[in-house]
């Protein structure tokens, strides 16, 4: 497979293959609070519970495992958030090569110690996305390594997968599937996943408003770049790349936008009905779900948590 | 069974039967990070993701679904600093009668607001034991309702023993199962448990120094009243009861203490790299093996996480 390939459901099912063992088999949860507050049953498949905090880890696993050992050797280069370079960070440690992570100089504090904890090697750069492009140029010319996309990768797009296969094995006759959506990794595997096994249930993506570039581009079918975004889901923050564009204009149903308070709040409520430690990004699924009319009365939901790095001395409350 | 008779392995089978359907069955949860940092290996059993956040509602509800219609009818009142209360709360609203909770006026505000929230009636009063237990029997005298004490109780125990019931289950091959102490009931159900499937298990029991009355029977070999505690752990304020105490001398192996800075870094611990929210007398069970040399190195460590209910406007950190 090409890294630009569109993944089918045999590339995700190799990739949980490769990945078994290192990555958990993260949990289902419910809250019958919560239920009560939507009026539908919500299965949260938990990957805040997933090494390094976050599903990132199956795609960064995948795509470091699928490297002939030559390529291998030469070392990974990367940019990200966080999550993404925590995930490559440890995938590189597991296969003893080399990371370097190309960051923001603004990035989320406890994500940057949690790179630097998994031994690669943090590069700063500015705060917009032509400042990474830029250092991660650099960093190749000089290294010689090889660059694994955040999620504008087929083997990434297919780790990712894997959490929508676990969940679909987990909870049977789920109607829908909701994630959110930042550089559409994610559901984009999520997307692939649900086309090939149940086609039947829908997909929606949920974003920030404060960073509605995959709401833009979904309705007009082209990629509408925008400005560096300001939102609370740092996690969130990238835009859609060609790749996750076309998965998502193909196989997801909807995508909808949610506030910035909307964010907090689904975030606290998490935090309080279900004991676990979700960061912004990854309420924005269920805020979503809270402030817009989806028609999801009475249906069987499953939605992933897709990450659990929170600084807790910076908490939005 | 009598209320005060020890209960046997096939009274926490029969528990466990008449709380399938209501409790969540809780994920073990792992952590490559924590296992490295104390040099074993630990499978925590998440009873903070049970209902009501906390394995309080194991034993509340099998007390509750244990009496006859009659007494049923008549309502339930109890005494607790928190989640028993709202664990009876609970279920006596699954069982469709009245319940009373005495609680101190101190108690954490989220856990009033749990018990509240469940439908039952808050019965204030103060800060001792002694005031506890008059206000509990002023509140027998005029409802003539069923008393159900938070631990010094068979059916409670029996439920208490169906989350080590499940552990044992999740996990083969168990050396060590550790818990807080508080009353006694949860490790008194756990060491019943053990003690019935896998006796050569150790159990050890994990308390605060500043709330050590059970630390100081155990040695002394008879209950050893102490002042009012003063501990971040509110859970594990309450002292043993004769019947606890009774099976904690035969079942238990060691009791270690932990102190209050311990108990604070263990549960930011667990928050940052397990992404769970535990409560502070959670965390008193992981603190316990950080801060004594129990003789774990490279054992397979069942923890119980008893309860995730903090109010998230007064973290420690």
């Amino acid at each position: 497979m090409q890294t630009l390939d569109t993944p089918d459901l045999d590339s995700i099912r190799k990739a949980a293959d490769r990945i078994r063992g290192h990555a958990h088999l993260t949990p289902i949860l419910t809250s019958s609070a919560i239920d009560e507050l939507l009026g539908c049953s919500l299965f949260f498949k938990c990957e805040n519970l997933q090494k390094i905090g976050a599903f990132k880890f199956r795609g960064a696993l995948n795509a470091v495992m699928s490297l002939d050992d030559d390529t291998a050797k030469g070392g990974i280069v990367t940019h990200s958030s966080g999550n993404h370079g925590a995930a490559i960070a440890l995938a590189a440690r597991i296969r003893g090569i080399d990371a370097h992570v190309v960051m923001p100089a603004s990035a989320n504090a406890a994500k940057k110690r949690a790179v630097a904890a998994y031994g690669a090697t943090i590069v700063e750069c500015g705060p917009t996305l032509a400042d990474r492009d830029q250092r991660l140029t650099q960093l190749v010319e000089q290294l010689g390594a090889h660059v694994i996309h955040p999620f504008n990768d087929s083997r990434v797009i297919a780790g990712q997968g894997t959490a929508a296969l676990e969940l679909l094995d987990q909870v049977p006759d789920l109607d829908v599937v909701v994630t959110p959506i930042g550089g559409g990794g994610l559901i984009g595997g999520t997307a692939l996943t649900v086309a090939g096994l149940t086609p039947e249930a829908r997909v929606i993506g949920c974003e920030p408003a404060a960073a509605d570039d995959a709401y833009r581009s979904f309705r007009a079918g082209r990629i509408v770049p925008i400005d560096t975004p300001q939102t609370i889901a740092d996690g969130l923050k990238a835009t859609l790349g060609p790749l996750t564009f076309e998965i998502i204009r193909e196989h997801v149903n909807d995508v909808a936008l949610t506030s910035e308070p909307g964010i907090v709040e689904a975030m606290r409520l998490i935090w309080e009905r279900m004991k676990i430690i979700v960061e912004p990004s990854s309420a924005v699924a269920l805020a979503g779900l809270r402030e817009n009319e989806l028609g999801l009365t009475g249906k069987r939901i499953g939605l992933i948590i897709s990450g659990g790095n929170v600084d807790l001395d910076a908490l939005p409350w």
